[in-house]
């Protein structure tokens, strides 16, 4: 089991977060550049298991908000996560036991290793998503009731502000729109929450999953195996399209990127076409208008050579790529998870049936 | 001298700061009634001079944010300022020894007579604007580079926000885009100051001022007196037009209600036209074209007959009305002043000339 993050994990926690982000979670690259560095001047970080947690530790989340097209120009000036980690715990008048990453996802899977750097904290193996979302609600703390308050967000000039937010939906609302203020990205710590809290409601061992898929992806290139096909036997994904990427658009809309990817079919796809509909991350994959997998199932596009995750913003015309799904954590498919982050709330006409039911019923992904 | 605000002082401060407040600085009447209500429940106020103050003293002054159209419908719930006050208190860790108006405007210069009422506090006599301006760095304050951190903002359902900005002018961006998120209005606890520093930059007297202005116009009615030439008399000020109200415009944008308002000449004015810029507050007269009066001059449109104040929002077509002009304090005639709140500041391409130079090289004012 990984006991700490070193240089070698970071390389394999910034390709296996960023299968698991589903396309969005920021940048892989520039996270890795960021947690490399850190680590390089303070050390490996102790990664710990929520079981070594006491009750009442108190854990707080480090993350970027914002639009990814926005944090690939835009980037921490990597003062505002102390910014925030102070204000929270003078504010709390408590020391901060532990940071973590509240989902899983290139760049934010790393900014939880560069604050635990920074501030000589140790990072829990959590997160509270098991994948990326939009959205700052959209955890599983949300679904057992804890609210983000007090979340503290900062940015590169040095504004803080801290919330006391009466519910999640209002912390998304205030923090979106300050995100934009701020330039379109921003440093945020919500969610706090206790160990007790983090034991019952996070998703465990999600840092040691990105570890072991970026490994098997790296190990797997230059032999004869297929690494995408490695990777789905390891997390029980399926392979849903095999495609050339013949049009991408994105646009910037109230602080997020949306947009399509359409894909024309290769090898025994050809003639066929899939469509992918994002915002930051992957939320629909559509063939012939049909639904072939939607959130909150993971829908991940993948080199079809190297296996390596593409991101929403890494995607270019001609890429050849595996349009893969993965099942989400159970956490996900309860009634109140697929109300929170399942196909309608993000207004798609379709109901969420799991991937693996859905391609059963209705064949054709192997 | 006023020594404390009772419900006979309300009645004339809802007036008077209506004057002053220059269109804008929210309805009066509800101020008023939500005063009278505070003073009713816990007594007069004591009303204090900055000297009684110690320089060590902390003052936070208490004001709504937001365009008036909206507070006209969506008034605070009483419990805004409490919880503005405690969290601002609980993060600074020292004691408020009291409270202040931001501005002179009818809502705005009773808002702290109610947080007074419900938090012991007394009420200083002075302000930062002595007027009502639209923008949050628009006070003395900013001239002399105080920063408004750290400013509380609450709103009726209980969302609470602590923010630290670098600067005013990003103060203003993030209170301004949460106001909107709140719904148009937010209670609002920005630009805390020491006593020593209010000395220096505060606008001295102007509760006592808008007492006097309102005692003076309640008191002229009924009687022979004009009451519009006794408010300009003990002001300085000067009528720039007398008119029906012909045409008004008025759209939300960006947080501010905007518009102009068009009066046709009446009497010795008739066949001649005013036009009148708002932003909250009335900032632009024109005639025929021509710059007759600008902001940081105060621009106050009074009821003919009864010398009343009426509002940007309480401009009704037919209204027959003096427009009048009032020089402002001499802090906004300073260089940094005019860039700060002078006409450019607000798209406007005309310079800044103080109103009765402009009066008396153009003539027609009286």
């Amino acid at each position: 089991m990984l006991r700490q993050i070193d240089p070698e994990a970071i390389e394999h926690i910034a390709v296996g977060a960023a299968v698991l982000g589903t396309g969005g979670g920021g940048d892989p690259f520039l996270g890795k550049l960021m947690a490399l560095q850190a680590v390089k001047e303070h050390g490996p970080i102790p990664l710990i298991s929520v079981d070594e947690l006491d009750d009442d530790a108190w854990i707080v989340p480090a993350a970027m908000m914002g639009a990814p097209t926005v944090m690939l120009e835009k980037f921490p000036s990597g003062k505002e996560l102390g910014m925030v980690f102070d204000l929270l715990q003078q504010h709390a008048g408590r020391p901060i036991a532990a940071t973590m990453p509240i989902e899983i996802g290139g760049f934010n899977s790393l900014i939880p290793v560069v604050a635990a750097a920074q501030l000589g904290l140790p990072i829990v193996d959590v997160d509270a998503m098991g994948r990326a979302f939009p959205e700052m609600q959209m955890v599983t703390f949300y679904l057992d009731g804890i609210n983000p308050s007090p979340a503290v967000m900062a940015d590169e000039k040095g504004n803080r502000v801290l919330m006391h937010t009466v519910d999640s939906v209002w912390g998304e609302r205030f923090a979106r729109s300050l995100t934009i203020q701020m330039g379109g990205a921003a440093t945020l710590a919500a969610f706090s929450v206790t160990g007790r809290q983090l034991k019952e409601s996070g998703i465990l061992g999600t840092l040691t999953q990105a570890e072991a898929i970026g490994r098997l992806i790296t190990e797997s290139q230059g032999t004869d195996e297929d690494p995408v096909r490695t990777v789905l036997d390891h997390l029980g994904g399926f392979e849903l399209f095999q495609g050339k990427v013949s049009d991408i658009k994105r646009r910037m809309d109230t602080g997020f990127v949306r947009g399509e990817a359409l894909f024309e079919g290769i090898g025994e796809w050809a003639g066929r076409r899939m469509q992918l509909y994002f915002q930051n991350e992957h939320l629909l994959a559509l063939e012939g208008g049909k639904p072939r997998a939607t959130t909150p199932d993971l829908i991940a596009v993948l080199d079809r050579e190297t296996g390596s995750p593409i991101t929403t913003e890494g995607l270019r015309y001609g890429n050849r790529v595996s349009v893969t799904a993965i099942p989400c954590h159970p956490k996900w498919r309860t009634t109140a998870g697929i109300e929170a982050v399942g196909p309608r709330y993000f207004g798609y006409e379709c109901d969420y049936v799991p991937v693996e039911e859905r391609l059963r019923t209705e064949g054709a992904a192997r």
